[in-house]
């Protein structure tokens, strides 16, 4: 699969067509007219264009199972989508199968290939954050394979998406803080190669903008894990006698600060109200309860189950691409209730 | 695979041989004798044996690729259990891929179909709590599919095993109970058909009843899931002016007794010490901090991926089956530190 082979689309660009037309046509379906198809076929020879063979055997047999990638099972957010997904395979007579990348793009790689190795009949995935191109997916979907992006897309990857609003998710995050009166808000942030961190992050600055609070750099702490946010415990409590709200980019994160605030004499939320993002079991059974926003996987992942098993039953027609966008919901608990 | 069917198994007990004399000698191998190799087949023959011709097919070219059939990934033991998996198989070359089963029996079988129907070359399986009986894995194992158990094993399969000494965790847990000066200890129990949630219990009996002090029936109660809890809580409320220790099947259900008995004025460990079971990451999370008996999923899963990968590259010769046993370790935190 190296990148630099011709696709579909390259020939569908060259001739001024669409991609399913030049599919349709090297597959000599009677639809397209015989000429458009003694050109595209004449084309796709003069360019050595190879379509992918595992991905077209792939197509004349039902495995009546679902290939699905996610980078960490750990994670609640993921492991919630899975269950949405497995509910509504199950119930359409699909089994699923599931592979982790630990995110690590190699593999993620090689979990795509075992997947496609064991016949099946659509991919969904959350890819990991080191992925940055998607070559290798684009190929298989021009070649016919129905996939389905969940949460973690790649943005210039054609193809079905099933998404929340993170920088929606940020800015209601943020401004709930702003309603309970808090001026001075720090956020722990994940990488800026994760695009969904990096919408939360501009939700949080669009939404500190609007109020006209300025954004202190100093207050943006990276740090997206339990691990992370005690190795930042200095800048932490460096930053804490000044700042009286946190935003942080999921519950996890959150319950981490309000530990190192608490053992440093800081009251949350009287001091220091703080909200996370994510809405995990732990939410509720955390002291005091975190405030966060709910992310929907379960919905996420009906959905994207639901739109990869369309694709699957309706075959290979022309399709249009949709993106299911989710909005995110705030729920107000005791670490944002301030007396 | 109806379980009537005749196995290797019932082949080499009417012959009085061993079950991997009559798999070679089946497959005509030369280090079987011509006489037994005659004897088996014709037996096999007049009974009407027929090999998993799928599983046979199985064998003959690799895969690389590793099934795993958990009940829910949603529990962070299964995740860790899984990660152990993952960093073993990737080491060594192969892929591993997950279905879960949401403790439903039908969906378990249904998965492991999916799984050889994509030729993977082992299995590794934590059955879901209502499996009874696996006569169709003790046939997969007949016919020579590597499989490995762990943590929910069956009991009467005959193959590799992976467990934790659950009876030692529910004993040790107890035990520490009773050392700071517990007598009256209840148990939030799992329903008796799962194999590891009787022994914790049984663990937890034979404590108390080492220490001399008498069972009560009404301090066990069968809740194994926050909602359970939360159902039970009138019941729980009843007893808890007597006792003053609790011993939960796992950290949830602890963390929802204590929020409960917090609720009620009782302090914890104060009034009751509260001790959990797993170590999840929620246990150094919440406030008291959860003492509990660490379950070594990561362990479990790397002993497990080595286990099946050796017996699948060691191929079908004569083997010995093994079951490993980890010795949980207990995990002293604030829920049981009395001042």
């Amino acid at each position: 699969m190296a990148s630099h082979q011709i696709t579909i689309k390259d020939i569908a660009r060259t001739l001024g067509i669409s991609p399913s037309t030049v599919s349709r046509a090297l597959k000599d379906h009677p639809d397209i007219s015989v000429e458009t198809r003694r050109q595209v076929q004449q084309l796709a020879n003069s360019v050595n264009y190879r379509p992918n063979a595992l991905a077209l055997s792939l197509r004349r047999q039902k495995s009546n199972t679902i290939g699905v990638v996610i980078p960490e099972m750990v994670h609640h957010f993921f492991s919630t989508v899975i269950s949405g997904i497995d509910d509504i395979a199950f119930s359409r007579g699909y089994n699923t199968m599931i592979c982790q990348t630990n995110e690590d793009p190699e593999r993620e790689m090689r979990n795509i290939q075992a997947l496609l190795d064991s016949r099946i009949d659509g991919l969904m995935i959350s890819v990991s954050k080191n992925t940055i191109a998607a070559p290798h997916l684009q190929r298989l979907i021009d070649d016919g394979m129905p996939v389905v992006f969940f949460d973690r897309i790649c943005e210039d990857v054609v193809t079905n998406k099933v998404i929340i609003d993170d920088f929606m998710g940020g800015s209601i995050a943020t401004k709930h803080l702003i309603s309970i009166g808090c001026r001075k808000i720090a956020h722990l942030c994940s990488p800026d190669t994760l695009i969904i961190g990096q919408q939360r992050k501009e939700g949080y600055i669009t939404a500190l903008q609007e109020a006209g609070i300025p954004v202190e750099n100093r207050y943006i702490i990276q740090a997206d894990s339990k691990e992370a946010v005690d190795e930042n415990r200095e800048q932490l409590i460096a930053i804490a006698p000044e700042i009286d709200g946190i935003f942080a980019s999921n519950d996890i994160t959150a319950i981490a600060a309000i530990q190192i605030l608490t053992q440093n004499g800081y009251r949350v939320p009287d001091d220091i109200a703080v909200i996370g993002f994510g809405d995990g079991p732990i939410a509720t059974i955390t002291s005091p309860t975190l405030s966060t926003v709910e992310q929907k996987g379960f919905s996420i992942g009906e959905e994207a189950a639901r739109m990869l098993i369309n694709k699957i039953e309706e075959g290979p027609v022309p399709l249009e691409y949709e993106t299911h966008i989710f909005t995110p919901l705030l729920r107000i608990r005791e670490s944002t209730r301030k007396i």
